[in-house]
């Protein structure tokens, strides 16, 4: 088995506990996206229960999407205790340098050193270099225009930075590798970015983060494609990629990727 | 006609209005499975505005799931409207013993004694109890070992106790009910769990407390064996059981889940 | 193409971001009707950062839904953003009259002249007319009893008025137009009236309010219409009216709803 497939198989036989503050509009797909996988969704983000809930956890997903006030005080809390516990997790900062709440928090926790940072190239660009990007929540720079913001903030944090877009590229500073499977259908419903942050914590909770982030890019990615041959338009596309999450075969994730 | 199959026209006929302040990952599907049922759903949780909007309701979910902020002030308010009004209501509290806000309000929720209260097998134990149980949403504990705590939180509230699982067992604290239909695709996807609090309270509407919750428990376990035989996975699967709710043959419920 | 394809042909081109401060129930299913549509989302609503990010946007919507308190808060600052800027905006007052926060939210709101308000039948009496109305988020009342109240309420405040039910009415206080394809799956699953509300803002965004509004009117029960005949039940209904968003032949819109 590649090693790409046993993080997928590890996902499916562990069943790891992704402990997730993520936006309220896609909230419900991240979930049934870790279920589908294999692994167990828990959502609370407030400030008095997110932390204690978050002791349970295998790996924490931190989104920054549509950020609610409870979200901008439990989040900080919930992700010093993955830092105190050791736990994985993931940074997906959302709509970065586009408003005064989530551009400091994200600063915020940069510094605590996510495991993996996850972002389309113009928040990776608004992270690593201070300005502002995007428009609302879609990116207007290339992923190739983010490699090196990329690899700087690898370098800087000590974090697996992700850059999502028609590619996705995985730096952690030394080492840079480039996935060319990502469908424009991903693209067609909301939650498919939000999704791919939950799949990486949950594959975090099981691997090294360098295979652990090719193998949950690729789990999405691959499931996509599948998904567009079963489906008609955008509704249908969402629900049969849930069903291809489930139904991936693990064996088949390196060769489809190309990595043997 | 049997007497489940009566509950469950009574529900297609009559529309009641069913109040949920529910987890915001799957108010959505909560709604949506009442629509498909015959039910209206409302869904405002804040304190200023959820107990004056309650009163226009005919049946209140109360679901402790990701409680947010809103909910933790709104829910206690509304509770006090279901009593007030003698509205039937449903108790769901979700990973209660396992976080410092829903702990205490759960208790001070059963002084209230809600019409039914539905569990897991391990929030059953915490809330009986009072010790801490269960990973996250799920159970760590079987429906049999969850007997005795239910029928000592039956008798001590006035309660009807739902504990589900792979099994689902029903108690008032002097006669108890065993269903024996669970299927394993209701815990692939998120939502089904809350779903089934909507249900009982849209059936509490209609019906007393006994016959209503095993017409709701058989509404969406039936609705889960025709849904899991039209689908190919998670997605497909909860698309299906929508359907199935709204197809669902009420003639023929008391003899598919043997009570005649 | 007739006056109705436009609109759709230029949301697909234009893809208008939409800024939509909306109920927490229904948020993802405007995001994916948006998306379907052509448009893009954006969905934060806290006063802390909902101002900002509407800075960006093409055209907004309000929907008073499940009103969180975040949203009571951003709610009036981000149209105090929409009026300043001149971009079209809508008002989904959900619910008016039957609540404290939201019946003066709905009133200070319409003191700003949302470009389009839209509602059921008893929602617009409401505002109009001050008196209470509808069961929770349900009309009580017809779309003919509404037509006067919403006559006067677009002389009062040069609002575009839609009044939503069985029929669909339309009246900017001098013309009035019917559209009469209202599809009664549409009420049977959440947030179809939510994301009506999403596509008259994309559509405003890109055009007149007296086209808009009846392309965007058109778009959904079109749709809905074909989606009909394509599901089983709510849920497969619900994926097929999102493919269907997206699939719409626009040069058939003006034909099929008997504008040529």
């Amino acid at each position: 088995m590649g090693e790409l497939s046993e993080v997928v198989a590890a996902v499916r036989e562990r069943r790891p506990l992704v402990h997730c503050l993520t936006a309220a509009v896609t909230m419900n797909f991240v979930a049934d996206a870790l279920l589908a996988a294999g692994a167990r969704p828990m959502m609370t983000e407030t400030e008095a229960e997110a932390p204690t809930l978050a002791t349970a956890a295998d790996a924490m997903l931190i989104n920054l999407g549509s950020l609610s006030d409870d979200g901008a005080a439990g989040i900080p809390a919930a992700a010093g205790v993955a830092v105190e516990r050791g736990l994985p997790w993931v940074l997906d900062p959302v709509a970065v340098g586009l408003a005064p709440v989530r551009t400091p928090l994200a600063r915020q926790l940069l510094e605590l050193r996510p495991t993996v940072v996850k972002g389309n190239a113009s928040e990776v660009l608004a992270l690593a270099g201070g300005r502002a990007g995007g428009s609302g929540p879609d990116a207007t720079d290339t992923v190739a225009d983010a490699s090196q913001a990329a690899d700087a903030l690898a370098q800087r944090h000590g974090s697996l930075v992700a850059v999502t877009g028609e590619q996705d590229l995985v730096t952690d500073g030394s080492r840079t590798g480039m996935l060319d499977r990502g469908h424009p259908s991903l693209a067609r419903v909301t939650g498919t970015g939000c999704a791919l942050g939950g799949l990486l914590a949950a594959c975090l909770a099981v691997a090294e983060p360098w295979p652990a982030t090719l193998a949950a890019i690729s789990w999405l990615t691959l499931a996509a494609e599948d998904a567009a041959e079963l489906s008609r338009g955008p509704g249908s596309f969402k629900i049969a990629l849930l069903d291809q999450l489930a139904l991936l075969e693990p064996d088949s994730v390196d060769e489809r990727v190309g990595l043997r």
